[in-house]
Order: structure tokens, then C-alpha cells, then sequence
């Protein structure tokens, strides 16, 4: 049993890099020891933006009457947690059939199987040894277990609870806990969290972060510091007085999830240490997705399954990802695609921010999904686009086109000299960038 | 009184000329007989399309069960036209006092009148003589009066029925047919559409025409062709029976709404003939909009409007309004931009039609919204892509990401290239770029 390329695990990084070889003609074999599609099909993106949507659904229902609905009762209105997972599985089952069948058709073998690496050539999966001139783990991460504390549910848990319990207390930081914090507060839940530190949300612009500590507030989410925070008999305690909750939901800190690996392989941080073509310390294995630690993104995991393939095939190139986009689907969704203001100064590029509110927008009003805003970071110049920040209901797909923009280095000369049609809510790219155009013409 | 520019008429082309120029220093005067923003923000493009929104949400909440939410009776549901008209005129207000503000903000002067043109540099509105250097003529359509017929209603009197009749039948042709008649079967009305000629949407790609008479099959609306009835007493007869309607909503198409003219003007078909800088027969009057016939899209009529306030300016480069899309805000949503198929082979590039299922894109799954697909037409040699065609209920958003992509001559290389977040709907222009690369790679 040879392979060109052994993967293993089959999340957004294996899962798309396994197609990708299969289509350039390597022999491949994806082994995983649980499901199809890994923790984002399964547990984390798929099924949180599916209940995101159902939810999201609920919230509009309650305003429905205003868009001229009869014949709803709000306080009739309710929400059957057991009802949205079942559409979720549905889903999901969909999807990983999909991949499944786009395996089959590029000749990609699949084996469920828990593997161990034994060697830059070998592999270890139900009894059996697999040779392969290629390695690539994609094993991904988890969140830290959370030791001491009592009620502690961990996301994939929370998928397969009967029914939501009224308080739910989140503990850590990150994309992953605000989306959870909005989804549960939109289903009517009291919600607080303990945030480990902050920023809120890493990575994202000071604008932004400032945004989300504001839209946390209205939504009547109460934060807490860990730091402010005693643990006494497992719960969460202020000044004597535990804190009320039902569970808590565990979004603390990922750590890589690693299969047994030979030695010479080096860890940072418990991370695979890996060069700019994701190669570990041992030549041939290669590490991509969250186990190397560099994003936690699925999009940005596949990008670089992919580049690992064109590295096998001889592509010497390294991949540029600082383009990958940070997508946040709360209610409304934010986004974020390229440098922070915060990364313009440590570089000390001489840049402007430009911002248009979406109040402005005549397609965002007809929706009643005015909240939000567009705003630019462009360097002074030659009006190269560096950086692009969005909050409105349609954020995650709007992103896209300034993630375009910045891969072909577009100005805010493209923007404005765009046609959008009109009523979107993508106008307001051409209108900011013909502002700012204007602007620099007084 | 003497001004750089006069507007005659304040809907998209008008208004947005009127911002520019007042920003680029033209001591600017707008003159409109009726209200600001024109038939596109008072009667067309942002009341359709509010009133869409209602509707949609109306149709997905027959279908939130789905989605887990409960205490919904779907046979008490029911659609107040009169409450989503007052949501629709509260939008319109915001906008049109959004627009006064900036005209104001840019020292645009508006007068509320009928305006007359006497001579090149001068208007007549209520009582005065107003002198100018230029003077735009953006007085926009209507559609041709339907003679003959009984029970005829215009789209802006749909808009002030006290209650919808459950039997409309339409005439004509066109995107705002389609878009009424989604619009209507939304609402449960019994929708037929008697139409003028096929296609049924002219400019349309074939394909994209194909699936638009098939939704309307599958939306169990009534098509009859004009060629096979008969008028009856005011009432369209097929082999002796009148079908059976309440009201004909007249969407035939659109001749131009003119003001009094001096002489010398020539017109083409009755709308008045420009060159290539959108100047009439007449040296220093322009004609933007629907009224010079060129385009019947709000959005290529602001960017007409712009185009002449550039060369007033003295830019002299020509505008390419090529790229401009075309959006229906069905449901779902249907969108092109670039050259058709048609086109293509007219010109005889030799192209290559790319086509993406909704059904295997993740996010579309979750929202419970695959029906459709992203169609690409690229020319063979060097991979520019040159037209786009969307099925997807985002497809009028979306739409950016190509024109953007279209604008800066961009290829299935940047598509494929361009990191997409996941899980978002646009992701299928990466996904379908790469398909095609691997395709060649075979």
C-alpha cells in the first residue's frame, strides 16, 4: 500500500487538499478517526452558522410585523433547539456526502481510522502500515480543557444537548465565543462571559474590537474579567457571590490536537513547528491547518492544504495568505480582510481610514438592516487598498469583494470606478471610494 | 440667477450629478415637477424593492418550522399591504431626506416645479427664467399607456391601493414584470403574465432567460402570449374566454418622459439621442437616464449623470458603461453582468461556459438557500473573464465581486486565486475558478 500523499485528518485542510491531489493525479489516502469533514463540518462552522441562520430567522420573526407579517403572536413564538439541530444534521450529511463523492471521483481512498506517523514514510492506521513518499497532518486543535470548574460543556457537547438551559455563562475569547454569545442571546437566553483577556477578539482592528464590546452591551451580555473572578467549589465567583449559571460553555484557548508523531519533530507551543511550504522539522511531513498554530481560519487551513500540494508537485513558491478574510456571523455579521490600523502603524505606512455608514444605503434600509458600517484603510499615495473592515447583516459575503480587490492591489480608483448596481448594500464600496476621491479633489 | 448646471429631474441620475457637480465647485440647480429621488426612490427600485424584503421574509416564515422556530400557524399567517407600504414610505423619507442633506451639504439648489428648456442656457420653472452654462435633462420613462384595456393600474397607483385584489394579471416584458409577478405570487395572489414578445427579459443571457421561464412554471404562474388573445371589451379574451383578473398591472415598455424642448433636438424613437459624452443634438444639453433610451438601470443612469459632470469638467475619456449589472431581486435573486453568450459568439471570441450548483456550497446549505448556480463565460487563451451570470438569493450583491473583477480585467486565475472565507456563499467564485484551472490541467 503506497501512496504519493497520506493525510491525515480530514477537516477544511484535508478534506480540500485530498481533492486537490487527487485531481493533479497523486495517489492519496485521507485517514480519520471520527467524521467526514472534520470539527468544521461537523461541530464548528457548519452547524454554528446553520443555527446562527436559524436563529438569526427567529430574531426577524419578532420584528415581522413591521415588514406587514399578520397572524404572529410574539409571545407564542418559541424556539425548538431539538428542531434546529436536526436541519443542522441534515446539513451536514448533505455536505460530507459531497465531499465524499468528490474523493471518489479523483480517486482519493478514505480509511476511518485513528493513525499514528511512525515515519517520514509511514503511517500506522487499523493494524495496518501505509507508506507514503508525502505526510500531511491536518489534525486540528481543541479547546483547553478547563480544569476545576463544574458544568463545563465543550461546544461539540453543546450540539447534542436536548434542550438549552436558560443561563449559560461562556468562558474564553475569540471569534468562536462571540458568535456562541450572539447565537445564544438571539435564542433569549441569559448569557454573560468570563473573557480570559482581552482584546474580546484577537486579531481584530481596535475599530472593531471597540464595536463588538459595544454591540455586547446593548445586547445585555454581561462580561466579566477572569482576573476580577475567584473559582470556589468549581463556579465562577464575584466577591463571595457565585455567579448564576446553568453551564458553562468552554471557548478558552486552542490547543493542537496531535496524532502520535516520530521523533524529531519540534512543537512551539505545543503547535508542529513548521517553514514558510508548511513543512515540519521532519522533511516530508508537513503540518497545515490549526495543529501548526498559525490561524485558527478553516478557509486559511485550506489554503494552505493547498499549498501544500502545489509544493509537492514542485510549485517552490510559498503561498501568500494575509489575505485570508476573519468572518464573524453575528447579528449583524462583521469582517475583516488584510492590515489593522493597528499593523499600518507598526509599519509605519502613511495611511488614511475612510468610513460610510450603512444608514446611507438605500438597499440596507429596505432589508431594516441599516446597523453598520463600511470602512477602508488605504496607504495615502497611490490609494492601494490595505485594509477593509465591514459590519452589516451581509458582512461574511460582502468581505469577498474587497479580499479580491486586495489580491489584484486595487486602489480606491477601482472602487469608485466600479458600476454596483443599484439598490445593494455593495454600493457603499463605490460610494466611499468616490468619496474619498473627492475628498482629496478639495 | 445663473448657474453652471441645471438638472432637470431628481431620480438616480439626477441626483446623484447634482452631488457631484455641487462637490466639484458647479453652482448646481435641481429642478423636479414632483418628488426627490424620481420614480426609482419614490415609486421603483427602493419601494419594489421593500415591499420584495416583506414578501421574502413573508416566504420564509412559511418555512421557519424548518428552522426550529415554533408557535407559528401557518394558516393565520397572513400580508397587510397597507403596513408594509407605511414601512416602505418611512425608507423612502429617510433617503429623500438623505439626499436634500446633501445637496444642501454640497450647495445644490433644488426647486420644487415643471421646468421647460427654452434654449441651451435657458430653463423656465414657475415663473422665472433661470440661466446656466449646461443643463442636463434627466427626466427619466413611463411605461406606454395601454389603450384599449379596462382595469389598468401603473406601478406607482399599485402603490397606493388600499388593499391588493387576489387576480392581477401583467403586460409587457422585462425585469420589472418578473420581479412584480415574484413579488405578487409571494403575497398568494393568482399571478398571470401576458407578455409582449420573448424574450421574456431582453439582454438577458439565454441561460439565464431559460431558468427565468422555468420559474415561472414552477411558481405556477400563467404565461400567455399577446399573439394569442384577443381584446374584448377592454379585457384580454383567449378563443372567446376573458381571463379572469381584477386589476392589469401595465408593465409594457418604457417611452421617455420629455420636458418642453427647443428646437433643433433630434430624438430616436422618441427618446433624445446623445453622443458618446451623453450630449444631445443641442451643444451643452445633456440627456442622462432613461430618457436618452441607452439603459433603463438606475445605476448605469448615475454613472451617465457622473459621466457628464466629468465632462463639464473637461474630461474628455469617453465613459464605459459596459460593465454595468443587471440585477431582478426574484426570489432567489438573478444577476449578469458582461457579455452574454450571445454576445460572445457575435463577436467571435472563442469563450468558455463554466457553471457552479448552489447545492455543494456549504453556506447556501445552512441558510437553507442552494437553489442556484454561478455561471462563468471566459475567453479561452488568456482565462479573462468576461461575463457573469448568478442564480443565488444573494446573486444581486454578489454581482460586485464580478463587476470589480470584470473592471480590472481580471482572470479564473484571480477568482482561484483569491482566498474566499468559509463557509460563505462566495466562495463559489474560488471554487468554480479553481474547477476550471483543473479542468485545463487535465
Amino acid at each position: 500500500m503506497n501512496y504519493d500523499l497520506i493525510i491525515i485528518g480530514s477537516g477544511p485542510a484535508g478534506y480540500v487538499a485530498a481533492i486537490r491531489a487527487g485531481q493533479t493525479g497523486l495517489k492519496t489516502l485521507v485517514i480519520d478517526k471520527q467524521y467526514v469533514g472534520g470539527m468544521c463540518l461537523n461541530w464548528g462552522c457548519i452547524p454554528s452558522k446553520s443555527l446562527l441562520e436559524s436563529a438569526k430567522l427567529y430574531a426577524k420573526i419578532k420584528k415581522a410585523s413591521d415588514f406587514g407579517i399578520t397572524g404572529l403572536e410574539p409571545a407564542e413564538l418559541g424556539f425548538d433547539w431539538q428542531k434546529a439541530l436536526s436541519r443542522t444534521g441534515q446539513v451536514v450529511k448533505k455536505l460530507s456526502r459531497g465531499i465524499e463523492y468528490l474523493w471518489k471521483k479523483n480517486g482519493v481512498e478514505y480509511l476511518r481510522a485513528e493513525a499514528k506517523v511512525l515515519s517520514a514514510t509511514q503511517v500506522e492506521a487499523g493494524n495496518s502500515i501505509y507508506e507514503a513518499k508525502h505526510i500531511m497532518v491536518a489534525t486540528g486543535s481543541r479547546p483547553a480543557k478547563l480544569e476545576g470548574l463544574k458544568q463545563v460543556v465543550e461546544l461539540d457537547e453543546l450540539l447534542q444537548l436536548e434542550a438549552l438551559p436558560q443561563k449559560i455563562l461562556l468562558y474564553g475569547r475569540g471569534s468562536i465565543l462571540f458568535e456562541q454569545a450572539s447565537l445564544l442571546s438571539m435564542l433569549d437566553k441569559e448569557v454573560q462571559i468570563v473573557y480570559s483577556a482581552l482584546p474580546m477578539i484577537p486579531g481584530l482592528d481596535e475599530h472593531l474590537e471597540s464595536y463588538v464590546l459595544k454591540k455586547l452591551k446593548k445586547d445585555k451580555i454581561k462580561l466579566h474579567s477572569e482576573t476580577d473572578l475567584q473559582i470556589v467549589d468549581g463556579i465562577f465567583t464575584l466577591e463571595g457571590q457565585p455567579l448564576d449559571y446553568d453551564i458553562l460553555l468552554n471557548c478558552s484557548f486552542r490547543k493542537a490536537v496531535l496524532p502520535q508523531m516520530p521523533s524529531g519533530l519540534e512543537l512551539d507551543k505545543g503547535f508542529i513547528k513548521v517553514d514558510a511550504n508548511f513543512q515540519s522539522t521532519i522533511p516530508g511531513i508537513y503540518a497545515v491547518g490549526d495543529v501548526n498554530g498559525l490561524s485558527f481560519l478553516a478557509h486559511t487551513a485550506s489554503a494552505q492544504g493547498l499549498a501544500v500540494v502545489n509544493h509537492i508537485q514542485g510549485k517552490t513558491e510559498a503561498a501568500d495568505l494575509s489575505l485570508s478574510p476573519l468572518n464573524i456571523y453575528s447579528y449583524p455579521e462583521i469582517a475583516q480582510v488584510g492590515k489593522t490600523e493597528a499593523m499600518l502603524k507598526a509599519e509605519a505606512i502613511d495611511y488614511k481610514a475612510a468610513e460610510y455608514q450603512l444608514t446611507a444605503n438605500g438597499k440596507a434600509q429596505t432589508e431594516g438592516s441599516a446597523d453598520g458600517f463600511l470602512r477602508l484603510l488605504y496607504e495615502d499615495k497611490y490609494k492601494q487598498v490595505l485594509g477593509v473592515q465591514i459590519v452589516s447583516e451581509h458582512a461574511t459575503d460582502m468581505i469577498a469583494e474587497a479580499a479580491l480587490l486586495m489580491q489584484m492591489e486595487g486602489t480606491i480608483y477601482e472602487l469608485a470606478g466600479t458600476i454596483h448596481a443599484h439598490p445593494t448594500v455593495s454600493e457603499v464600496f463605490m460610494e466611499l471610494g468616490a468619496q474619498e476621491l473627492n475628498t482629496q479633489r478639495e
